[in-house]
């Protein structure tokens, strides 16, 4: 009998993660759907307008401010709890402080649609954290309504071990990353870990990306089931362990950043509401702070103007694809492909440096400036942008400096600045989030694992480093709601 | 004073993880090298003297057996404690549990001498659980010889992180899997996990493998730091949505059937142990038992004799990359170096079918028989071999019912046995020791991570399967030992 019942009660559990699981892709789906609408239809906008270049600029600067408007509002009116990320409340539940109201179906609607409209909008923010909190709710409406059939599940320590999977299932559905995203949840929001319920976090992340790569085989056309950010660098020769030493640097400067990243941020947010006539006057006028942030965003990434010189037209997804491509972007003799993706990265006035250099100080400073706005948004997605950035810097630079490679002998074989981006965003994301589990999330992301050894080293200095400085982004974040 | 304090004690951590992995990884250079040479020597003599079969006989068989005693004698007369595999008594230590002599320098010397003859051998036999071992006493010796120099290391708690991380270590110097191995540990060793040791064992797993790698590439002239066995599967197209299903079934066969190992393994153990007229016989003489099964398992894999059916002439390294090559075996138009991998797996009498269900079946039931030598030796590597042959077969077997790829419409692309091989070796190895993270490793030894889903799914239906019918290996081993 006690056989048969404990089989009973895993099935029904297999049933939960599983249905958790299908919920996610499907909801990630239709979420990255909407927001592909918004930014194809502002950048078919700009690119169909080319009458007059003030046409064009107000059509530019015109969706994002309207996005921005209607997320502030709407989640405003719906559901405020949903505002921000929301990886650092799930780790204050986790530790098993009670918020009110923050995992309730009004929230889900507020954070889903607000979500949308915010990354619909072109600001440098991300979905990672707010995924890992819809996915939390999800969990818990679930949960609730498997209890209302039946009591077997009014057990907290149960409830506390299906939110752990959620966030796992969070992670993994942003980033088409099950096994990253599990141990990214497991470090981001557990102290102790209980080992046993490893699986649960596997088993509904594998569930939800399944679903999610197959729903994009059946409705997207896509050839088939793939990684996110597709690289393509050789395996044969992927780098000269001499090269390790410059990676570890990579690691030990992307460690700096990220504990002055998550200084900068806490500063910022702090003046922000020290100052008690600016903050009472934003409360009145709702409305102005996100509109003009949005305004002043999208203004600088305008094309035509200054966003020439980082990458301004291009999708979060384009430049992250690019800033990985596998080929030196400063050589002579590109292809014609090749020379289309450089001349993203290039004007008559500047050189790659030049804009790759901006194009990392622009994302540092204006992620951070972006998260203060109130709609649903995460940290992480710009973070990694940075980190590609400045890694695909020292990868062009070391192509330059060296362009034979560093061996000192036998076989040559050329610098891959797509690696290097590739460390960076590694490093860097994993310096402010204080995770080594990032490493294994790009992994996953790229489909490549050549640079295991490189990605490692570099994410164990960063973390050293930020550890040693500043708290993790996240609980910065808790430290000043506090 | 507080800071610096904390900063001091901290780099000596860092101090102890670095040499801890230095040192493992020197070892695991050195013991490489040693197995390398007797398995070279023993094929060198069997392709030399061609002269006549029965003296090719007597040299294929005459070394293994000497082997085989000398490590047998060996570890009885310095530390017996160093027989078998080593992550069940990691397990019980790890728990608070004092086992006698187990962590001193004799079984140290004992296990090292003892395993690279037992390997050297060609026994179907590993080295994961006897590394595993070996790093913890490395981290014990290591731990006391700083205790003498200061106090501040005499802390039990302290002790028992070092030897978390010294398991990771142990594994991720074996496989070169530094990510994985220290998933590996975790889940094996370890039932409640503190996440604040995470960066531990990842620290010291990645020093081990750097240095690892780096000696290579001085000493064995290897290109670059690589992965241990490379495969080279199209990241295009790695497999159809539909191909799922034949992977969720191979994870379940493979569950059954590590379930089935499992047992296997404790009622031949049990038996064994119950005979007690021939254990009295076998302790008067303690070296015919292993002689006379090192004699057996040679024989039996002598090339020129059943050995040509099971691949008796190649290392297993050599087994597991051809067994993950990318091209498949059963068909017509193979080019000359992929014919001369075939020829290993075809005679004159069997297809390539047969002498795959044959090295599955041989590898299943000697690796049982095997384990029961009274050597060090780990299970990992055999049941890894089970499942990737296992593997291979379904993967050939598809590629002959579905010579064009299984699709329906649109672009054709053929099925990739290899890929089959790899996800059958997750599954049976997770199944046998009920592990999710071999997933990680196995993308860690072939480099690729294109099979991420198939590997995750076969994984953890193999999980379950098995889970429901047996405990796992090492659990079986701590209860038959009780």
């Amino acid at each position: 009998w006690i056989w048969r019942h404990t089989v009973a009660r895993l099935g029904e559990d297999w049933v939960f993660l599983a249905l958790l699981g299908i919920i996610m892709a499907l909801l990630s789906f239709i979420m990255d759907k909407g927001i592909s609408i918004c930014t194809n239809a502002r950048i078919w906008l700009y690119r169909d307008l080319t009458s007059h270049p003030f046409v064009q600029y107000i059509s530019w600067v015109s969706l994002p401010v309207c996005l921005i408007l209607f997320s502030a509002g709407f989640v405003h009116l719906i559901a405020p709890q949903s505002i921000g990320s929301g990886i650092p409340e799930m780790k204050t539940i986790l530790r098993g402080v009670q918020l009110k109201e923050y995992l309730t179906f009004k929230t889900l609607v507020a954070k889903v649609i607000g979500l949308t409209a915010t990354l619909g909008s072109g600001m440098p923010l991300g979905k990672e954290g707010p995924f890992v909190h819809i996915a939390s709710i999800v969990a818990q409406l679930l949960s609730k309504l498997v209890t209302s059939f039946q009591g077997i599940y009014e057990n907290e320590s149960r409830n506390s071990e299906m939110l752990a999977a959620a966030c796992a299932v969070g992670v993994g559905a942003c980033f088409a990353a099950p096994v990253g995203g599990v141990l990214f949840s497991i470090e981001v929001t557990t102290t102790y870990f209980a080992v046993r319920n490893y699986w649960r976090g596997f088993f509904a992340a594998v569930c939800g990306a399944t679903v999610f790569r197959l729903l994009a085989v059946w409705f997207q056309n896509a050839d088939t089931v793939r990684a996110l950010f597709l690289t393509n660098f050789t395996t044969e020769f992927p780098f000269d362990p001499q090269e390790l030493f410059v990676f570890a640097l990579i690691g030990l400067v992307c460690g700096l950043g990220g504990a002055s990243y998550v200084w900068v941020h806490r500063r910022y947010v702090l003046f922000m509401r020290s100052n008690k006539r600016m903050n009472k006057f934003l409360q009145k006028n709702r409305f102005l702070y996100p509109g003009f942030l949005a305004l002043l965003v999208s203004s600088i990434s305008f094309p035509l103007g200054t966003g020439q010189f980082l990458g301004g037209e291009l999708s979060t997804h384009e430049q992250v694809t690019q800033l990985f491509s596998n080929f030196t972007w400063s050589r002579d003799d590109l292809t014609v492909e090749q020379a289309a993706v450089v001349t993203h990265w290039m004007t008559s006035y500047t050189s790659v440096f030049g804009n790759l250099v901006i194009y990392t100080l622009f994302t540092f400073i204006f992620s951070i400036v972006a998260s203060t706005i109130p709609v649903p948004s995460g940290m992480f997605i710009p973070v990694f942008k940075i980190g590609a950035g400045f890694g695909r810097l020292v990868g062009e630079f070391m192509a330059v400096t060296f362009p034979h490679g560093v061996r000192y002998g036998g076989r040559l074989s050329p610098i891959m600045p797509g690696g290097y981006a590739v460390v960076g965003a590694a490093a860097f994301s994993g310096s402010v989030t204080h995770t080594v589990s990032v490493a294994v999330i790009i992994f996953e992301m790229t489909g490549q694992i050549t640079h295991v050894v490189p990605v490692m080293i570099a994410v164990l200095v960063a973390n050293a480093v930020a550890a040693l400085l500043q708290p993790s982004i996240y609980d910065s974040i808790i430290l000043i709601k506090k």
